[in-house]
C-alpha cells in the first residue's frame, strides 16, 4: 500500500478484512451455532469467552486515559457503561455471566479464571497491550470488529436457541443490547478512522490492526477447537463434569 | 499452599510442575522427533519457534534492566551474550537461522514475521511482557524451564537426525551450545529461587511463574498442531510451498 487511498477505497479494503478474517469463517464458530457441541463445548466457550468480556473495560479505560478531547472520552466512557453498567448486575459483563450461570458454571469459578485456556489469556492480553501500546488510531481501528458483529450475532443467538435445549433467550440476554450498540460504536470508530487515517503509513496500520484484532478473536476459536472439539486439551484448564468447584450446587 | 516449605520441598515443586506441564509431553514434540512430520510440517516449527528465539534476548534485557546488582547482572547478560553473540553470525539467534536456513526457508522470509501464527505472537509476547511486568523473583522463576530443556534437546536432536534427511548436524548447531549454557543457567536461577523464595506467598508465586512458562511453550505446540498437522491453518499464515517469498531461491 504506497498510494493514499480516498475513504471510501479505505472502507472497502477494511470490510475486506472482516470477509475473510473475521471469526464468524471459524469451524468452531460454525459448529456452535449449527448446534453442533456439546453442553461441556459450550461451557468451555462461555468461560473462555469471559475472560475477553471482562477484559474488555480494561481495554477502553486505558485508551479513554489517552484520548485528547472530552468529545472523544465521552464517546469512549460509553462503551466503558455498557460494559460495566451503573449498578451490581448492570451491563454487559454482568451479562455474560448471567450466560455462565445458565449454562451451570459457578460464578466462583468463572471469574477465578482457573480454567481458562492459556491462549485465550495470552490473545486477550495481547489485544489490551496493543490498544495501551499503539497509536489512538490503530487503537481505535482494532475496534472495527464490531462492524461485523451484527450478523454474527444474530447467526448465533438464533442457531443456539433453536439447537440447545440448555440455553434459554434470558440466557442471552448478553447479545440483544450489543445489536445496537455495536452498530452505533462501530459508527464512531469508521468516521474517526476514515477521517484521521490519511496518509498511506497510517491507512496500512488501521488495516494491521483490524488484522491484528481478527487474529485475536481466531486464536481464541483456534485454541477451543483444538482443546474441546478435538480433545487435545493440555493440563490444568476446564475439563468438563470431572472439573472441581466449575458448577454452581 | 499456605505452609512454608523447604528449599528442597520447593525444588521438589517445581521439578513436579516439569513432570507434568514441560511441552516434551506434547504430542507435536513427540511427532516432531519421532519422524512424523513432513519438511513443511518441520518448516513451520522453525520459522514459529524462530520468533521465540528472537524475542528472548528482550525478554532478558527487560529483566537485566531491572536488576539490582553488578553480580546479578553479569549473570544475566551473559545470557544475552549466548543469544546474541558478541560478532555478525555468532550467538543463538544466528543459529537458529542457520536451522531454517537448512530447511529452505528465506532469511527475509523468517525474520520478516509475516507467516507467524497469531498464538506464537501473543504467547511470546506473553513471556516477554511478564518478564518484564512481575517481581524479579518471578521473573527469574519463569526461566526454570531451562531445567527440563536438556532432555528435550538430546531426544530432539537424535530423533530429527534419525529421521529426517532434510536435517543435518550443521542445521542443528543450534542445539549443541545450549546443552551447556542451560545447566548452567538453571543452576543459578534454581539457586537464586531455593534462596528468595522464602514465604508461602513468594513461593507460590514462583511455582506458578514456573506454570506460565510452561503454558507459553504449551500453547505454541497446539498452534502448530492445529494448524499444520491437523490441518487448521487461518488465514495469512505460512502455507508451505505455495507461500509466496518462504524460500530461499
Amino acid at each position: 500500500m504506497t498510494t493514499v487511498l480516498s475513504p471510501d477505497e479505505l472502507e472497502a479494503k477494511l470490510r475486506g478484512v472482516g470477509a475473510t478474517r473475521y471469526h464468524n469463517l471459524h469451524r468452531f464458530h460454525r459448529a456452535l451455532h449449527d448446534g453442533k457441541l456439546d453442553r461441556t463445548q459450550v461451557q468451555a466457550w462461555a468461560l473462555n469467552r469471559y475472560y475477553y468480556q471482562a477484559q474488555i473495560p480494561a481495554k477502553d479505560a486505558t485508551l479513554l486515559a489517552r484520548l485528547p478531547t472530552p468529545e472523544l472520552r465521552r464517546e469512549w466512557r460509553r462503551r466503558i457503561e455498557d460494559h460495566d453498567g451503573s449498578a451490581p448486575g448492570e451491563g454487559g459483563v454482568a451479562r455474560w455471566l448471567k450466560l455462565t450461570d445458565g449454562l451451570g458454571l459457578s460464578r466462583d469459578y468463572v471469574t477465578s479464571l482457573e480454567g481458562l485456556l492459556p491462549t485465550t489469556r495470552f490473545a486477550v492480553e495481547a489485544y489490551v497491550h496493543f490498544v495501551r501500546d499503539r497509536s489512538i488510531l490503530e487503537a481505535i481501528a482494532s475496534s472495527l470488529t464490531e462492524l461485523f458483529s451484527p450478523t454474527i450475532i444474530s447467526e448465533r443467538v438464533s442457531g443456539m436457541l433453536r439447537h440447545y435445549d440448555f440455553v434459554s433467550e434470558e440466557t442471552l440476554a448478553y447479545f440483544t443490547p450489543r445489536l445496537t450498540q455495536a452498530p452505533r460504536d462501530s459508527d464512531f470508530a469508521l468516521d474517526y478512522v476514515r477521517t484521521h487515517a490519511t496518509t498511506a503509513e497510517q491507512q496500512a496500520a488501521v488495516v494491521a490492526a483490524l488484522e491484528f484484532k481478527c487474529n485475536v478473536l481466531w486464536s481464541m476459536l483456534d485454541a477451543l477447537d483444538y482443546s474441546y472439539v478435538l480433545g487435545y486439551r493440555g493440563p490444568g484448564v476446564f475439563a468438563g463434569p470431572e472439573t472441581p468447584g466449575a458448577f454452581a450446587s
